[in-house]
Protein backbone atom coordinates (compact mmCIF):
# COMPACT_ATOMS: atom_id res chain seq x y z
CA UNK A 1 0.00 0.00 0.00
CA UNK A 2 1.92 3.03 -1.55
CA UNK A 3 0.66 5.44 0.98
CA UNK A 4 1.84 3.55 4.03
CA UNK A 5 5.10 3.26 2.70
CA UNK A 6 5.21 6.78 1.83
CA UNK A 7 3.57 7.69 5.76
CA UNK A 8 6.40 5.49 7.27
CA UNK A 9 9.32 7.20 4.95
CA UNK A 10 7.72 10.36 6.37
CA UNK A 11 6.71 9.59 9.65
CA UNK A 12 8.68 6.57 10.55
CA UNK A 13 11.68 6.12 13.28
CA UNK A 14 14.29 3.48 12.89
CA UNK A 15 15.83 2.68 16.36
CA UNK A 16 18.50 0.47 17.31
CA UNK A 17 17.31 -3.35 17.55
CA UNK A 18 15.00 -3.47 14.58
CA UNK A 19 12.31 -1.17 16.19
CA UNK A 20 10.20 1.12 13.97
CA UNK A 21 8.66 3.73 15.88
CA UNK A 22 5.38 4.21 13.79
CA UNK A 23 3.75 6.37 16.89
CA UNK A 24 3.02 9.40 15.71
CA UNK A 25 0.12 7.77 13.16
CA UNK A 26 -0.25 4.15 13.96
CA UNK A 27 -0.06 3.15 17.33
CA UNK A 28 -0.18 5.42 20.35
CA UNK A 29 -1.30 8.35 18.60
CA UNK A 30 -3.43 7.38 15.72
CA UNK A 31 -4.40 9.08 12.34
CA UNK A 32 -8.09 8.02 12.04
CA UNK A 33 -8.66 8.75 8.43
CA UNK A 34 -5.44 7.31 7.21
CA UNK A 35 -6.13 3.91 9.30
CA UNK A 36 -9.30 3.88 7.59
CA UNK A 37 -7.65 4.20 4.16
CA UNK A 38 -5.84 0.94 5.69
CA UNK A 39 -9.32 -0.91 7.27
CA UNK A 40 -10.67 -0.26 3.35
CA UNK A 41 -7.37 -1.94 1.79
CA UNK A 42 -8.03 -4.69 4.16
CA UNK A 43 -11.82 -4.97 3.17
CA UNK A 44 -10.32 -4.99 -0.68
CA UNK A 45 -7.80 -7.76 -0.11
CA UNK A 46 -10.34 -10.27 1.97
CA UNK A 47 -13.73 -9.21 1.01
CA UNK A 48 -14.17 -12.51 -0.98
CA UNK A 49 -13.89 -14.44 2.44
CA UNK A 50 -17.16 -14.54 4.20
CA UNK A 51 -15.38 -13.21 7.21
CA UNK A 52 -17.80 -13.46 10.08
CA UNK A 53 -15.29 -11.63 12.82
CA UNK A 54 -12.15 -10.14 13.19
CA UNK A 55 -9.26 -11.05 15.64
CA UNK A 56 -6.94 -8.83 17.07
CA UNK A 57 -4.92 -8.62 20.54
CA UNK A 58 -4.48 -5.82 23.01
CA UNK A 59 -3.35 -3.21 22.70
CA UNK A 60 -2.30 -1.59 19.63
CA UNK A 61 -4.47 -3.77 17.07
CA UNK A 62 -7.90 -2.86 18.48
CA UNK A 63 -8.31 0.61 16.94
CA UNK A 64 -7.23 -0.58 13.56
CA UNK A 65 -9.68 -3.65 13.80
CA UNK A 66 -12.65 -1.45 15.08
CA UNK A 67 -12.11 0.63 11.89
CA UNK A 68 -11.99 -2.13 9.04
CA UNK A 69 -14.82 -4.34 11.30
CA UNK A 70 -17.23 -1.09 9.70
CA UNK A 71 -16.24 -2.02 6.59
CA UNK A 72 -16.94 -6.21 6.87
CA UNK A 73 -19.83 -5.53 9.21
CA UNK A 74 -18.47 -7.72 11.85
CA UNK A 75 -17.84 -7.94 15.59
CA UNK A 76 -14.41 -7.37 16.44
CA UNK A 77 -13.43 -9.47 19.19
CA UNK A 78 -9.76 -9.00 20.80
CA UNK A 79 -7.68 -11.69 23.22
CA UNK A 80 -7.16 -9.84 26.00
CA UNK A 81 -3.04 -10.05 27.87
CA UNK A 82 -3.88 -9.74 31.61
CA UNK A 83 -6.39 -11.64 33.65
CA UNK A 84 -9.78 -9.42 34.45
CA UNK A 85 -12.46 -10.24 36.34
CA UNK A 86 -14.05 -9.00 33.55
CA UNK A 87 -13.38 -11.98 32.16
CA UNK A 88 -14.54 -14.88 33.52
CA UNK A 89 -15.38 -18.49 32.91
CA UNK A 90 -14.65 -20.41 30.25
CA UNK A 91 -11.85 -18.96 28.01
CA UNK A 92 -9.16 -20.11 25.37
CA UNK A 93 -6.26 -19.58 26.14
CA UNK A 94 -2.86 -18.93 24.65
CA UNK A 95 1.04 -18.19 26.11
CA UNK A 96 3.19 -15.63 23.74
CA UNK A 97 6.47 -14.12 24.18
CA UNK A 98 7.15 -10.71 23.16
CA UNK A 99 9.74 -9.66 21.68
CA UNK A 100 8.59 -5.66 22.30
CA UNK A 101 8.31 -6.20 25.71
CA UNK A 102 11.04 -8.94 26.62
CA UNK A 103 8.48 -11.56 28.11
CA UNK A 104 5.96 -14.24 28.31
CA UNK A 105 2.32 -13.51 29.05
CA UNK A 106 -1.26 -15.33 28.46
CA UNK A 107 -3.63 -14.57 26.17
CA UNK A 108 -7.57 -15.46 26.76
CA UNK A 109 -10.58 -15.14 24.50
CA UNK A 110 -14.07 -16.04 25.91
CA UNK A 111 -15.54 -19.37 24.38
CA UNK A 112 -18.95 -17.52 23.82
CA UNK A 113 -17.30 -15.19 21.21
CA UNK A 114 -15.39 -17.44 18.78
CA UNK A 115 -17.33 -20.79 17.67
CA UNK A 116 -16.43 -23.27 15.31
CA UNK A 117 -19.01 -21.97 12.48
CA UNK A 118 -16.69 -18.17 12.64
CA UNK A 119 -14.56 -17.43 9.83
CA UNK A 120 -12.00 -15.39 11.25
CA UNK A 121 -9.82 -12.42 9.38
CA UNK A 122 -6.91 -11.44 12.02
CA UNK A 123 -5.39 -8.02 12.13
CA UNK A 124 -2.66 -6.54 13.84
CA UNK A 125 -0.43 -3.05 13.55
CA UNK A 126 2.95 -5.38 13.12
CA UNK A 127 4.38 -8.43 12.36
CA UNK A 128 8.02 -9.76 13.32
CA UNK A 129 8.82 -12.83 14.81
CA UNK A 130 4.98 -13.77 14.44
CA UNK A 131 4.68 -14.76 18.12
CA UNK A 132 1.35 -12.62 18.88
CA UNK A 133 -0.54 -14.10 15.57
CA UNK A 134 1.00 -18.08 16.10
CA UNK A 135 -0.88 -17.57 19.58
CA UNK A 136 -4.21 -16.36 17.65
CA UNK A 137 -3.89 -19.02 15.46
CA UNK A 138 -4.02 -21.96 18.38
CA UNK A 139 -6.81 -19.98 20.01
CA UNK A 140 -9.18 -19.95 16.35
CA UNK A 141 -7.84 -23.53 16.13
CA UNK A 142 -8.95 -24.45 19.90
CA UNK A 143 -12.33 -23.01 18.78
CA UNK A 144 -12.34 -24.89 15.63
CA UNK A 145 -12.86 -21.67 14.01
CA UNK A 146 -11.52 -21.14 9.99
CA UNK A 147 -9.13 -18.30 9.97
CA UNK A 148 -9.17 -16.96 6.26
CA UNK A 149 -5.98 -15.00 6.37
CA UNK A 150 -4.35 -12.30 8.35
CA UNK A 151 -4.32 -8.58 7.59
CA UNK A 152 -1.30 -6.64 8.84
CA UNK A 153 -0.31 -2.95 8.48
CA UNK A 154 3.67 -3.21 8.91
CA UNK A 155 5.46 -6.59 8.18
CA UNK A 156 9.52 -6.56 9.28
CA UNK A 157 10.44 -8.43 6.11
CA UNK A 158 14.17 -8.52 8.39
CA UNK A 159 12.27 -10.87 10.73
CA UNK A 160 10.95 -14.51 10.69
CA UNK A 161 7.82 -14.50 11.20
CA UNK A 162 5.80 -13.74 7.53
CA UNK A 163 8.09 -16.23 6.11
CA UNK A 164 6.99 -18.90 9.39
CA UNK A 165 3.53 -17.97 8.94
CA UNK A 166 2.95 -18.54 5.17
CA UNK A 167 5.04 -21.89 5.50
CA UNK A 168 1.79 -22.72 7.49
CA UNK A 169 -0.06 -22.15 4.92
CA UNK A 170 -1.10 -18.84 6.60
CA UNK A 171 -2.49 -16.59 3.90
CA UNK A 172 -0.73 -13.05 5.38
CA UNK A 173 -1.31 -9.89 3.79
CA UNK A 174 1.27 -7.49 5.08
CA UNK A 175 0.29 -3.57 3.85
CA UNK A 176 4.02 -2.29 3.83
CA UNK A 177 6.85 -5.16 4.22
CA UNK A 178 10.04 -3.10 5.53
CA UNK A 179 13.53 -4.60 4.86
CA UNK A 180 16.91 -2.85 6.32
CA UNK A 181 19.10 -1.60 3.68
CA UNK A 182 23.06 -2.30 3.72
CA UNK A 183 23.40 1.25 5.44
CA UNK A 184 20.72 0.56 7.83
CA UNK A 185 17.82 2.63 6.75
CA UNK A 186 14.48 1.37 5.74
CA UNK A 187 13.35 -0.06 2.07
CA UNK A 188 10.36 -2.02 0.64
CA UNK A 189 9.95 -5.35 -0.76
CA UNK A 190 7.62 -5.03 -3.65
CA UNK B 1 -28.55 6.88 25.80
CA UNK B 2 -31.78 4.75 25.71
CA UNK B 3 -29.99 2.26 23.30
CA UNK B 4 -27.35 1.66 25.69
CA UNK B 5 -29.64 1.45 28.56
CA UNK B 6 -31.46 -1.39 26.78
CA UNK B 7 -28.39 -3.17 25.39
CA UNK B 8 -27.19 -3.25 29.09
CA UNK B 9 -30.45 -4.87 30.47
CA UNK B 10 -30.61 -7.43 27.58
CA UNK B 11 -26.67 -8.49 27.54
CA UNK B 12 -24.93 -7.41 30.43
CA UNK B 13 -24.21 -9.64 33.82
CA UNK B 14 -24.28 -8.46 36.98
CA UNK B 15 -21.57 -10.17 38.94
CA UNK B 16 -20.68 -10.25 42.44
CA UNK B 17 -18.35 -6.84 43.69
CA UNK B 18 -20.79 -5.07 41.68
CA UNK B 19 -18.48 -5.82 38.24
CA UNK B 20 -20.89 -5.71 35.57
CA UNK B 21 -19.41 -7.54 32.69
CA UNK B 22 -20.63 -6.19 29.33
CA UNK B 23 -18.07 -8.03 27.00
CA UNK B 24 -20.64 -9.35 24.70
CA UNK B 25 -20.97 -5.96 23.00
CA UNK B 26 -18.53 -3.38 24.40
CA UNK B 27 -14.82 -4.73 26.13
CA UNK B 28 -14.21 -8.42 24.48
CA UNK B 29 -16.34 -8.67 21.75
CA UNK B 30 -17.28 -5.42 20.35
CA UNK B 31 -20.89 -4.48 18.31
CA UNK B 32 -19.01 -1.89 16.41
CA UNK B 33 -22.16 -0.46 14.33
CA UNK B 34 -23.68 -0.14 17.74
CA UNK B 35 -20.42 1.55 19.10
CA UNK B 36 -21.27 4.05 16.02
CA UNK B 37 -24.10 5.00 17.75
CA UNK B 38 -21.91 5.60 20.74
CA UNK B 39 -19.32 7.27 18.92
CA UNK B 40 -22.26 9.80 16.83
CA UNK B 41 -23.95 10.18 20.71
CA UNK B 42 -20.21 12.03 21.90
CA UNK B 43 -20.28 13.41 19.08
CA UNK B 44 -23.63 15.28 19.67
CA UNK B 45 -23.10 16.04 23.38
CA UNK B 46 -19.18 17.68 22.53
CA UNK B 47 -19.26 19.21 19.21
CA UNK B 48 -19.20 22.85 20.34
CA UNK B 49 -16.15 22.23 22.18
CA UNK B 50 -13.02 22.27 19.35
CA UNK B 51 -11.99 19.45 20.36
CA UNK B 52 -8.49 18.46 18.76
CA UNK B 53 -7.63 15.26 20.25
CA UNK B 54 -9.58 12.47 21.93
CA UNK B 55 -7.54 10.81 24.51
CA UNK B 56 -8.47 7.14 26.50
CA UNK B 57 -6.18 4.52 27.61
CA UNK B 58 -5.39 1.09 26.58
CA UNK B 59 -6.90 -1.21 26.18
CA UNK B 60 -10.78 -1.43 25.90
CA UNK B 61 -11.10 2.63 25.20
CA UNK B 62 -9.05 2.27 22.23
CA UNK B 63 -11.41 0.96 19.96
CA UNK B 64 -14.54 3.21 20.92
CA UNK B 65 -12.03 6.51 21.23
CA UNK B 66 -11.36 5.18 17.28
CA UNK B 67 -14.81 4.94 16.56
CA UNK B 68 -16.09 8.54 18.07
CA UNK B 69 -13.08 9.92 16.66
CA UNK B 70 -14.55 9.64 13.25
CA UNK B 71 -17.15 12.11 13.96
CA UNK B 72 -14.73 14.94 15.21
CA UNK B 73 -12.08 14.33 12.33
CA UNK B 74 -9.00 14.44 15.05
CA UNK B 75 -6.51 11.67 16.16
CA UNK B 76 -7.03 9.39 19.37
CA UNK B 77 -3.98 8.83 22.27
CA UNK B 78 -4.00 5.81 23.86
CA UNK B 79 -1.86 6.34 27.16
CA UNK B 80 0.36 2.94 27.42
CA UNK B 81 0.29 0.86 30.52
CA UNK B 82 3.08 -0.74 29.65
CA UNK B 83 6.83 0.42 29.22
CA UNK B 84 7.81 -0.42 25.88
CA UNK B 85 10.86 0.22 23.59
CA UNK B 86 8.49 1.71 21.15
CA UNK B 87 7.88 4.12 23.45
CA UNK B 88 11.18 6.04 24.47
CA UNK B 89 11.81 9.77 24.90
CA UNK B 90 9.93 12.24 26.62
CA UNK B 91 6.68 10.83 28.14
CA UNK B 92 4.22 12.61 30.50
CA UNK B 93 3.36 9.72 33.55
CA UNK B 94 0.96 8.95 36.00
CA UNK B 95 -0.07 6.39 38.68
CA UNK B 96 -3.58 4.90 38.91
CA UNK B 97 -4.82 2.22 41.20
CA UNK B 98 -6.93 -0.25 39.23
CA UNK B 99 -9.80 -1.74 40.84
CA UNK B 100 -10.90 -4.13 38.32
CA UNK B 101 -7.15 -5.81 38.26
CA UNK B 102 -6.07 -5.08 41.83
CA UNK B 103 -2.92 -3.20 41.31
CA UNK B 104 -1.08 -0.02 40.49
CA UNK B 105 0.29 0.75 36.94
CA UNK B 106 2.01 3.63 35.39
CA UNK B 107 0.08 5.37 32.53
CA UNK B 108 2.65 7.19 30.38
CA UNK B 109 1.51 9.41 27.02
CA UNK B 110 4.71 11.07 24.47
CA UNK B 111 4.97 14.87 25.07
CA UNK B 112 4.96 14.89 21.07
CA UNK B 113 1.13 13.87 21.12
CA UNK B 114 -0.34 16.39 23.40
CA UNK B 115 0.34 19.90 23.63
CA UNK B 116 -1.30 23.26 25.71
CA UNK B 117 -2.61 24.22 22.20
CA UNK B 118 -4.83 20.96 22.51
CA UNK B 119 -8.29 20.88 23.59
CA UNK B 120 -8.79 17.06 24.75
CA UNK B 121 -12.03 14.93 25.18
CA UNK B 122 -10.97 11.85 27.53
CA UNK B 123 -13.52 8.85 26.12
CA UNK B 124 -13.16 5.43 28.14
CA UNK B 125 -15.93 2.32 28.51
CA UNK B 126 -16.33 2.66 32.42
CA UNK B 127 -16.59 5.24 34.97
CA UNK B 128 -16.48 3.47 38.14
CA UNK B 129 -13.75 5.14 41.13
CA UNK B 130 -12.64 7.42 38.54
CA UNK B 131 -8.52 6.68 38.98
CA UNK B 132 -7.93 6.18 35.05
CA UNK B 133 -9.48 9.49 34.28
CA UNK B 134 -7.84 11.17 37.51
CA UNK B 135 -4.52 9.39 36.10
CA UNK B 136 -5.54 11.01 32.02
CA UNK B 137 -6.48 14.32 34.22
CA UNK B 138 -3.04 14.51 35.74
CA UNK B 139 -1.19 14.25 32.26
CA UNK B 140 -3.02 16.56 30.34
CA UNK B 141 -2.59 18.87 33.35
CA UNK B 142 1.09 18.39 32.73
CA UNK B 143 0.80 19.05 28.92
CA UNK B 144 -0.96 22.52 29.75
CA UNK B 145 -3.56 21.29 27.29
CA UNK B 146 -7.54 22.11 28.26
CA UNK B 147 -9.54 19.16 29.46
CA UNK B 148 -13.18 19.69 27.44
CA UNK B 149 -15.01 16.68 29.27
CA UNK B 150 -14.92 13.26 29.80
CA UNK B 151 -17.43 11.04 27.73
CA UNK B 152 -17.91 7.41 29.42
CA UNK B 153 -20.92 5.04 27.89
CA UNK B 154 -20.96 3.50 31.01
CA UNK B 155 -21.06 4.65 35.22
CA UNK B 156 -21.09 2.99 37.80
CA UNK B 157 -23.59 5.37 39.88
CA UNK B 158 -22.49 3.65 43.27
CA UNK B 159 -19.12 4.05 43.08
CA UNK B 160 -17.37 7.42 43.66
CA UNK B 161 -15.70 8.18 40.49
CA UNK B 162 -18.48 10.31 38.81
CA UNK B 163 -19.01 12.19 41.84
CA UNK B 164 -15.54 13.28 42.45
CA UNK B 165 -14.77 14.04 38.77
CA UNK B 166 -17.73 16.59 38.27
CA UNK B 167 -16.96 18.16 41.90
CA UNK B 168 -13.48 19.24 40.50
CA UNK B 169 -15.12 20.90 37.26
CA UNK B 170 -15.11 18.40 34.85
CA UNK B 171 -17.89 17.83 32.67
CA UNK B 172 -18.85 14.32 32.46
CA UNK B 173 -20.98 12.85 30.48
CA UNK B 174 -22.28 8.98 30.56
CA UNK B 175 -24.11 7.46 28.43
CA UNK B 176 -25.62 5.20 31.09
CA UNK B 177 -25.07 5.43 34.64
CA UNK B 178 -25.85 2.26 36.51
CA UNK B 179 -27.13 1.86 40.31
CA UNK B 180 -28.16 -0.96 42.39
CA UNK B 181 -31.63 -1.68 43.42
CA UNK B 182 -32.35 -3.03 46.97
CA UNK B 183 -32.38 -6.76 45.35
CA UNK B 184 -29.07 -5.96 44.00
CA UNK B 185 -30.15 -5.61 40.40
CA UNK B 186 -29.61 -2.55 38.22
CA UNK B 187 -31.97 0.59 37.48
CA UNK B 188 -31.02 3.44 35.45
CA UNK B 189 -30.65 7.07 36.52
CA UNK B 190 -32.26 9.53 34.77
Amino acid sequence: MRALEERIREDGVLKSGGILKVDSFLNHQMDIEFINEIGKEFYRLFQEEGVTKILTIEASGIGIACITAQYFHVPVVFAKKVQSKNLDGDVYTSTVHSYTHGKEYTIRVSKKYITEHDRVLIIDDFLAKGKAIIGLMDILKQAGATVVGAGICIEKGFQEGGAYLRSQGLRVESLAVVDLDENGGIQFRE
